[in-house]
């Protein structure tokens, strides 16, 4: 049997970045989300002179900024799937500045829309109608690093990557990952509970997170920006804002425990034959690579042909069923090297791979991920995708791609599944010719209850945003739904805090 | 120069087990907490004869135990500090009883407290008057392992180290790690949010709990049982029971994912000159152990003289400033002994280190971990000792201890620190001839306002319980406790949920 397992040499010819700014293309037109969804405005306010003057003379006019062209980056997210109709956007530098505005738009029931670096998929970051958007793009401040601890505390707007590349001057590494690494802000990132490539290894934001300084509705600013790794002094109220999509509280600033950034990383690229072999080579890499395993990615054959047919991205190593991308990083050159050797030889061996390549300069490590980070920049050259990013138990982790290449038929240009294997993670993709509401209609609520009788999640990173919301009373029993509704008004009385998210916007 | 390094011989003559349930002395007589500590009863009812018969019926005679030797275990905490006068303890084997029993509390305003294994320190687990106490007991069946996703879902009264016993047949572990392993039951460990030796590895249980099921004081079961790693639906409820200490709900199961049980464990204990060399080598082993460190603990010399005197326990390399015991847990036996030795070596040569041994198998492992493990032991052959468990920056770990024993004088028999240093958190004692309420208000509020000074926790893993809950002012801003006291009221509106526990007891 010949395999033809070698060290990675110059056969991608790719030279993408690694992580990448998102950038917005406008060749297909987007339609107003209030339309296209048959949203019912709120009870709220108008944006009116009075209130505009309010806001310029806190901000200035630089800061407070009006018009079409000037909103529209705000307005519409990065595949043109959805747009709001806001008419104004804030940018506050500090947190007095959120207070002052949330405390003002809470009195004079005007409903606001927290923005990052509007890099969500569900529509959590744009307005549905004219919501005022306060955008963290001017809250860029690394307040304070301690090497020693390794408790990094920054402003809500840092970009992720940009508190990367300070820390990496530190030896130290955020403990979070994604492809708009590039663009996403940690403000962003925490109210999503942003997941991505590494949780695997380094676990979620509820366990990374020190601490928050949040405001609240009514502009009252909440202190719990402890940097203790250790903290059980009363109720532990930062969780209450990771993952709640800044329906509760505007974060304003993160507090983060950083681990060392490991000295040496190799990635493999590899080519299986079936799901079964995906599982058994995973299950080996555990057993194998143990505490230097920090990333498991897989992608199935239609995704490459997919990027094949959009980014001109091809397979290094030729075509097979399932592609496995595994990342080791260590402290110890030699020892993860010898390691990987290890497992790669017992994977071949068991024929649970079939072929691969390995890497170990950034460089050609960058090259392979760039195969796997692209993919999402296909989507702005589709018709219309829709993206499902979804949990399943590993045994069922595929099947849903499967039932819904049958359940779409002709319906569909092409399903295609990607993701985070190592945390059971699926995204899955219905690429259309255009974007079409009757077809989204008849693919949700199937795909949700599918994924629910799998017993998996209906939003595992992406957050339930705008368009996951109608479909809580699927994801999550009465008794909880109830509890996050008393919640809502608990903490946002007049339902200001991004209006239309996360609660079903048809009863809330 | 010389150094004494060597591997572990046989030159410590403890025969203990590693981990140990916790046996109850009663050489020391312990007063009423209410006494003691001038409470005032809240407004609750009285345990009445026709509650009993609702109980008996419910749970049959057996769990629904009285009398006032049969409630002593529940009454008292493990080191004689405080004592409660509950009638009554019931043992519900099902979520449905407890929902039935807290039901039935709820209509009939009387107050409970739930306990687990009554192993806390600051009395979080122990009736303050008469409140029933709801013992997890009998609730203690594993309901699925899945060693595919390493995820186990087990009833909340699950001891610990069985929980771990279970999981080592799949060569999974529990992620969590701590002295009284051997009778603390999951439950309560999430109740009060346990962090232990090993989060510098496996990170906390907010990041390590994957769901719950909660019984709320009013008798109604809230499933948030996800087994899901990425699982971002509407609000993340469980984060709320997780440390709220049994005042917010009654947690009744959890699914908590285990990492691979590592094949191989080093530890070394070793002996430095002052604590800025204590320092330098967390530093240095961070830096050269990176992946594989998995605990690192401190000792000071009043401990080490403090487990001579009570518990015959010696220092087994001489007699040194402080102590530090540092562990490796990995995957490949070779590479993790040549991480160690290469640090070792480094640590010695820089004068980091003064002497050390190294264990590697397990009978020697558990023997050196005794030593760390086998302190609160003491406490019980004290005449009394007031224990801090704080967090503490790095920088100021120690100054805490010394600025003790300074404002002490003679007042105390010995001031004394030990802890988690990878963590940041200190365990601080001050050993009494005998138990003083005058000498404890004359520690308290100024210990707790000098570690805030310092940057610290008042509570680092132990939680508020009752002793600490007059002080949650000095720890929390007035921002946040408004919330907490929000929060209670909107989960328990009759505060019928372990009273006097969390939020301060004179106000609340």
């Amino acid at each position: 049997m010949f395999f033809n397992f070698r060290k990675c040499v110059n056969i991608i010819t790719l030279t993408v970045r690694k992580s990448h700014s998102i950038k917005r293309f406008t060749h297909r037109k987007t339609d107003l989300t209030k339309v296209t969804y048959n949203v019912q405005r709120q009870n709220f306010n108008e944006l009116q002179q009075k209130h505009i003057d309010f806001f310029r003379k806190l901000l200035g006019e630089h800061r407070a900024v009006m018009g079409v062209s000037n909103l529209e980056k705000y307005n519409e997210d990065w595949i043109n799937n959805l747009k709001g109709s806001s008419a104004i956007v804030l940018k506050p530098k500090s947190t007095e500045e959120v207070s002052h505005i949330l405390s003002f738009c809470n009195d004079n029931n005007l409903a606001v829309c927290p923005q990052g670096g509007n890099t969500g998929l569900v529509g959590g970051q744009l307005p549905v109608f004219d919501e005022i958007v306060i955008s963290t793009e001017l809250m860029n401040e690394i307040i304070s690093l301690d090497d020693n601890s390794g408790v990094v505390v920054c402003q809500a707007g840092c970009v992720l990557e940009s508190i990367d590349n300070i820390l990496a001057e530190k030896g130290l590494m955020v403990p979070l990952d994604l492809g708009a690494k590039g663009s996403c802000h940690i403000g962003g990132n925490v109210s999503t509970n942003a997941g991505g490539l590494r949780l695997l290894r380094y676990g979620n934001l509820h366990g990374n997170v020190l601490g928050l300084e949040v405001v609240k509705a009514n502009g009252e600013i909440l202190d719990c920006l402890s940097t203790l790794k250790k903290d059980n002094t009363g109720y532990h109220l930062k969780h209450l804002f990771i993952g709640s999509e800044g329906t509760l509280g505007f974060v304003t600033k993160v507090a983060m425990q950083c681990p060392p950034r490991s000295k040496h990383t190799n990635v493999a690229f590899l080519g299986t034959q079936n799901f079964g072999k995906v599982l058994k080579t995973f299950k080996k890499a555990k057993q194998d690579l143990g505490e230097i395993l920090s990333a498991v990615e897989v992608i199935d054959s239609s995704t490459m042909e997919f990027i094949d047919e959009k980014l001109n991205i091809k397979s290094p190593i030729g075509e097979y069923p399932f592609y496995l991308l595994i990342e080791t990083s260590g402290s110890n050159e030699s020892h993860d090297t010898e390691k990987l050797n290890t497992f790669l030889e017992t994977a071949l061996n068991k024929h649970f791979i079939l072929n691969g390549i390995v890497a170990s300069e950034p460089a050609k490590i960058n090259t392979i991920w760039s195969i796997r980070e692209k993919i999402p920049e296909g989507f702005k050259l589709c018709g219309a995708v829709f993206c499902y990013d979804v949990s399943l138990p590993l045994e069922h982790y595929f099947t849903l791609v499967d039932d819904m290449n049958i359940y779409m038929g002709n319906l569909s240009e092409k399903v295609f599944g990607f993701g985070h294997l190592g945390d059971g993670n699926l995204h899955l993709q219905i690429e259309m010719k255009e974007f079409s509401k009757e077809v989204k209609d008849h693919i949700e609520p199937y795909i949700f209850k599918r994924i629910k009788d799998l017993g998996g999640s209906i939003s595992a990173e992406h957050g339930m945003g705008f368009l996951k919301a109608p479909y809580l009373d699927i994801a999550r029993p009465q008794s909880a739904i109830k509890l996050m509704r008393d919640l809502k008004i608990l903490f946002d009385p007049k339902g200001i805090l991004n209006p239309y998210k996360v609660l079903p916007w048809r009863i809330f």
